[in-house]
């Protein structure tokens, strides 16, 4: 079914463009006419992939996540225990221009998701898809030694996983405070905290 | 002057009223005349107090903060070490209805401050009280002896403020994953390895 692969191409291809025109100029701003110039459309032809700005939104969201996770895999495709742990969270916190964007994105998308219970269990379900990669590597992380005894391997994605959403809000309306710097250093202690190396 | 008094006390007024009615029904659904009527005045009387919902946001993110402390002053007004950062994180950790309500609000200010600079340095200087804070209660830990030797204080402080304010995403828009009983888990975790509990 080849035009079926086309359209979803196509569909993708929308949101590569249109997510960074909501982060950078705010949802309030940009209305489905703006998104369908961006895109290359006529308005109409917008709604053919999204009927409307939410549903727009909503695949922004998952863009934002799946280039997330692209990039952790090219960075280390087998990545393992804590090593392994460290190359996600790098490619979540928002260390760079890009990644502060995609952070505008998602404190969008929250404040959007607090009246519209399908968004806040959308986001939910990419929570619970990096918690669990969060556990994984930390259980890979005990099994070869490198975990302190003490540390509890749910507690410890729980908090990792709050961390990494509040570097979101602070990277992006703190960058002074909240600067690469002190972002790699608290990821740092944290990591040499669950290490045991005391 | 007590006209002045009876202003700023009426001001307070308002805002306990319709902060709440921000975060429940969302920023977008009230409008001015909606507030006005929430806080018991006619539409033009409000913008004596406030010239517009933007300020009455920004009051209600201050009403926020304000009664947060106050929980933690009434908790322990003398709070100091571990147990006296415990006590803050749990005002500011959405463990219950109000806390919830609260985090909603702070969710909406965030989204609403991403092209609002002026919001955006008011929230920083929120963000630096709480470091502080943070930062005093670890230090009288080191000083009492209650923190592990390698634990640094200022990547510790930037980590607590991290988890509690993605705390407020997850316990908002993950409320069955990152419920009172795993939050509280993973604050204590946390304590117990900066403690060097191992």
């Amino acid at each position: 079914m080849p035009r079926t692969v086309d359209h979803e191409a196509r569909r993708r291809e929308v949101i590569g463009v249109v997510w960074r025109l909501i982060a950078e100029e705010g949802i309030q701003a940009v209305t489905t006419r703006r998104i369908a110039e961006a895109a290359g459309f006529a308005n109409g032809a917008l709604l053919y992939y999204f009927p409307n700005k939410d549903a727009v939104l909503t695949a922004a969201l998952q863009h934002v996540f799946e280039v997330t996770n692209a990039r952790a895999d090219a960075a280390d495709p087998d990545r393992r225990g804590l090593a392994g742990l460290r190359t996600l969270c790098l490619e979540i916190m928002p260390l760079d221009e890009e990644r502060i964007v995609e952070a505008r994105l998602v404190i969008t998308f929250w404040q959007q998701a607090l009246n519209a219970p399908d968004k806040a269990e959308r986001h939910a379900r990419f929570m619970d898809h990096w918690r669990s990669e969060l556990t994984t590597r930390l259980e890979e992380a005990r099994r070869d030694g490198e975990l302190a005894e003490t540390t509890a391997i749910e507690a410890t994605a729980d908090e990792l996983l709050s961390m990494l959403m509040g570097l979101q809000v602070l990277g992006v309306l703190s960058p002074d405070e909240t600067n690469p710097e002190r972002q790699l250093a608290q990821l740092d202690e944290f990591l040499a905290r669950i290490r045991g190396n005391s």
